[in-house]
């Protein structure tokens, strides 16, 4: 951690809204978990299964639900929902995003480009001609924003992050580094030959309060705009082809690919490493298991998955052998039902 | 889309060499699908599955095959190959790649290098000793040309993209940013102890008319050079391993894996977050469907998958079960057969 | 290949250690396979089944074991691990990982940073407020190196790298172009409308000798480090979540994702695109084979997989229905056996 950030436990309490119980004094310079905690360290018990560990917990003050209150003697502060105050926390002893507002000398920032106030364009970073940069964002170092993009208010853009032309990104929004934006859908017309290029004309549109982590794609649609609704949180490496559109609040976490023209909806949960076939419709609330394959639409919240589970790679051997087997291995066991059962 | 781009249809006509049915007066400054077309817009039927739409189409022209040429009352090009002529018509209305040829005063150019004529160099760009750029190549802001590497003419290289040294990159190539080519192939010799590196000596050598997506990574052969044949096209986040040989045409999706020394033939389509693993041969014309893992070698074209599709979790979870016994219950059903059929 | 690297074969036996039978004097200009050698090339026998080249070789030498030393006659490098001799002479003919030490003029390094003795910082790379580099490391064009991040020495770090703020990394440790370390981990606590981001307060310790491909993601910690232990080597576009553990000397190949907080023992190998969830423990020298979804802690050494293997499309889709039907074809069979059987 950088730099010491120190709250005393009452500017916490203040500052996070919720109810102290302890001593308002006490200094606070960091956060911990329950059972690497020292003196000085703020904890929190969200998940009630490590309850066991308030006991021996050496931290100078937990943040809990009211429910535990007498489980510790350290000093408490009271929350309903433990894990949002320790979200909010943690957000108060983060160091800052950048360290200044201004354009750094080495950066490059086309004349008729528009900054707003506050902001920061950090050393060799590019912004094309007749871009704009709201009030208060930083562009990190070597990042690139292309001709005619927009960039709201308070977004982070952090270093070597790409964005193409004509790419329009909502306010307080974060990209990580190796972030691309608008880069070109993958779309050609075979003429017999070989494959011509269609251009793609189209944008990308990302809401509000959007999330993106590194190394992380998002392409411009073919015609029509790529759209990634307000909320959405996308983790690093994650795929998302022309003309998609995520819905609001939605989670994608790593390394999954989004194909062309798919729409998912709110509020779902889509894990690690999936895959998802193009110009489906995914409802709202729909939860998608780690590395599964989704090839049809999902027209119903649920949860959802495919694969085989893990196994020991003879067992395993053993077992797909019977896989290429099972459509003869149903049709035997029919017959075997016919002449046992007579039906 | 950009700064307006206009043409007349008799303009677009001759441009596509297409036949035209309706007024060569017409404006049309883009392009647009059936459903979503306005005045001044140019559409295309492709797939005769729309056909419906056309009658309620508001563009101004639409691009279709003379079987349709009765469908719709609106201007008409004429294509056998609509697809193709939509591809062609996008080209015309894309923004121009770069604004301006020209070496950026902010890029370095080491002075070995060689540019040749009407080459654009972007701000912060880098490139080093003995590197040649081709006539009419842009290379983006930010972007990094290794020593002794060779790119051809008429080639678009994004902002943010790495060209290790002793790289080749033929004509009408486009990089995407974030692209990575010539970085270390993956080669170690355990000494029992620890993992020895082998240093990669060969290159990457990409040809003509190839286009690789954001975030794609072709490494460095380990003695011969890692292939890309032409009119190759790549899409995002994909992983092309060292010595790989990858045939003229052929078309990989996005997020998938090819694994050392694997030849792929000419023609085929790898589809999204396919898995291929390291010295196979795949024959011309293969198609492997999206999340595959390609774990032998294939001698014949054909279509090839793997996986169990998607279930809901609760129905996935009794059969991942089940197929742990899978074995065991093609060993029983034997049996079975062997009592009640004597055979 | 670069620039020529040539030495005697009698100064190749000094410098690997090794027997030599045959001419001292040879020139060698390079490596080459058995195959593919040609006059001036040192060639190598590690894998006993193509000894039948030796016959053919037109290499000036070879390196291969002592039991083989009679199988060709040209000249010979004797050494028991082959391989490893073979990955050592590799190093020989790489060409120098910098040009020069020094501060290029367009790089921006931040007065409180420190940079070692023979340290080269490329151009347009940005070093910002009390970084550390240290001796004989050098950092690529346009790479960055955030506040307070520490490089050991001896470090190649290539072109267009990002390491975050707070930081810190080995000796002898090589990061390719579009790595992200440090970048923050995925958490957020969900309110009931939308996502509060938690700040990500740890950060990433990456041991001695590691060395990561092009395209890698490490994010730092929520509240400690993610730690890469010493001599880990990771491949390409692999995704490495918050608060992960990977056991010195494990190797991850290309596109795998280790979801957070799991720790993977040492001297492991995880196969390409692998999926491993978060939370998990994984033993000391396991193997999982490409493409496997690891689900589950795996308590002891073995080689694991998941998947079903790939078929040609028509037969997989009549498997896959049976797939669905498996857990009712199980109680089927078992009342089949019931009636049959007795049992």
């Amino acid at each position: 951690m950088s730099a010491e950030t120190v709250y005393t436990l009452g500017e916490l309490a203040t500052l996070l809204d919720v109810e102290l119980r302890g001593d308002p004094a006490l200094r606070i310079d960091g956060l911990s978990t329950l059972k690497s905690a020292t003196a000085g360290k703020l904890s929190f018990l969200s998940n009630p299964r490590y309850a066991g560990q308030l006991a021996d917990c050496r931290a100078s003050a937990v943040i809990l639900d009211p429910e535990f209150v007498d489980a510790c003697r350290i000093s408490r502060l009271l929350s309903p929902v433990p894990y949002v105050t320790y979200a909010k926390a943690s957000q108060l002893f983060a160091p800052p995003r950048s360290q200044s507002s201004g354009v750094h000398a080495s950066a490059f920032v086309d004349p008729t480009a528009r900054l707003g106030s506050g902001v920061s364009i950090g050393a060799n970073a590019v912004i094309e001609a007749d871009a704009v940069i709201g009030d208060g964002s930083s562009i990190g170092a070597g990042s690139y924003v292309g001709a005619r993009s927009k960039v709201g208010s308070n977004c982070s853009i952090f270093a070597n992050v790409t964005l193409y032309h004509d790419v329009t990104v909502g306010n307080d929004v974060i990209l990580h580094s190796g972030v691309v934006v608008g880069a070109d859908g993958f779309g050609f017309a075979f003429d017999g030959q070989r494959s011509i290029k269609i251009a793609q004309l189209g944008g990308v549109n990302i809401g509000d309060d959007v999330e993106i982590g590194a190394g992380s794609t998002i392409d411009r649609g073919a015609l029509d705009d790529t759209i990634i609704e307000c909320g959405v949180k996308i983790d690093n490496q994650v795929q998302i082809a022309h003309n998609c559109v995520i819905g609001a609040h939605t989670i994608i976490c790593g390394c999954s690919a989004i194909a062309g023209s798919t729409t998912i909806g709110r509020f779902c949960t889509i894990g690690g490493a999936v895959g998802v076939i193009g110009h489906l419709h995914i409802a709202d609330r729909v939860m998608i298991s780690a590395m599964s394959l989704v090839s049809q639409s999902i027209p119903d919240a649920g949860v959802y998955s495919s694969g085989t589970g893990l196994l020991e790679s003879k067992e395993w051997k053993r077992n797909i052998v019977r896989f290429r087997q099972l459509d003869d291995m149903a049709k035997r066991l029919r017959e075997l039902e016919r002449l046992t059962l007579g039906k």
